[in-house]
């Protein structure tokens, strides 16, 4: 018998119900629950201090267009509160010190593990991007530039491609905004091409946090916002890191 | 004004329209669409002689589960009418011959380009998969093994990289089944991480054509089909590759 439905219970390990059991979600301690603020988050998210690569940076590869937009949003992290989130080559960097919630087995080989969306690290080949983070009002804007190595129809980025970057920028808002930690769901609606090499600009608002879940949108624009490439959006799973120490 | 709505002209090229009008899709001479039979389009998707490597191959990477399903499907190829689908590097060589609708500016510089879910060479690292499908029933299946340049959650494939498998499936599935080119939406629900280095097999289905679209879905299990990865479905729209003695 197949299980249908949603199991976060399987998915976890540590809730682990029969097949067929209607639970939705995992009980949770609420009194535990969710009580770190977003300043939290996002000091612990951005070490300032580390000595790993931050492939969130200019390189030769990047566009005018990218070049100047990150120009714009660096002012604004100097006046007006947005944040550079670091991007590192894997998730494990970004919660060191911290570890998944209990059940989720994690492997502990010395694989070269990377986060897919910095999987190719040739400059301008595969993913270029940078994500903005603003905390007071919950939103995001991601710089992405699709090189030769995301392609789809020819000259244009795969589908596949922008759905993962917007799983991605969805992803890393998700968890600063309110400890977003695993996508649920994921809708698109594709309106337009990206040609390769070319800005396409992410902008993901968080609508609400409800029931455990985050619900966030996301409309991908091109520089000068006359061309809609996609509307998106995506709902995470509200689940908290652990501290290495209580193990 | 941001150009709201959907847009295949302002996509394709050949049929720009002003900003705010409501011009749902491109329009056809309906006398040529989509004549071509399921027959044609495997011919002529599926090559026998060609010099380009063939990526959807068994190699030293794969788990056991999908060596096993592999020669399974390989043995339906002989006897119940599956096909198994050539991967190459690029779109651009599945389509050797044609060239994309008048109007879809292609880019001829000699790039590198690669198909997205072909991105990562190196064996066992990024994508391995294999689609295998059947043209009278219209129904695919994507053996698929997430390498750990794929991660999302430590241990776990990145749901983007699933996403783009997804569209991947579904784009191969809806050429072949009925000329669909370009992906209008796609949904997808998670229901279960995909552990690294294991396999989740992607079965497709097309639901039904109507208004030069094709509707799909997708059911993503382990290979004992007790577990659900991911429900997911996919539009595309139908569009003719030209000949390229037409230029």
């Amino acid at each position: 018998m197949i299980r249908k439905g949603f199991q976060v219970a399987a998915r976890l390990g540590y809730h682990r119900v029969l097949p067929g059991t209607p639970r939705i979600l995992p009980r949770l301690n609420t009194a535990a629950a969710f009580g770190s603020s977003t300043e939290s988050l996002v000091s612990r998210f951005c070490q300032e201090k580390t000595n790993l690569k931050d492939y969130a940076l200019p390189n030769a590869s990047w566009c005018p267009d990218m070049l100047s937009l990150y120009q714009e949003f660096v002012e604004k992290t100097k006046a007006d509160g947005w944040i550079k989130l670091p991007s590192f080559k894997s998730n494990r960097d970004h919660i060191q010190g911290l570890k998944l919630p209990s059940g989720l087995a994690v492997s502990s080989d010395k694989s070269d593990w990377r986060i897919f969306t910095r999987c190719i690290q040739v400059e301008g080949q595969g993913y270029e991007y940078v994500i903005f983070f603003h905390p007071s009002k919950k939103n995001s804007v991601c710089l992405f530039q699709p090189g030769p190595y995301l392609e789809g129809p020819p000259g244009f980025a795969h589908g596949g491609s922008l759905a993962a970057m917007m799983d991605e920028t969805f992803s890393k808002t998700a968890y600063l905004a309110g400890e977003g930690l695993l996508t649920l769901s994921l809708n698109i609606r594709f309106k337009n091409l990206i040609p390769v090499g070319s800005l396409a600009v992410l902008n993901v608002d968080v609508e609400k946090i409800e029931d455990q879940k985050l619900y966030m949108s996301c409309i991908t624009l091109s520089r000068d916002q006359q061309t809609v490439y996609a509307k998106s959006s995506g709902v995470f799973l509200q689940l908290q890191l652990e501290e290495e120490s209580s193990q």
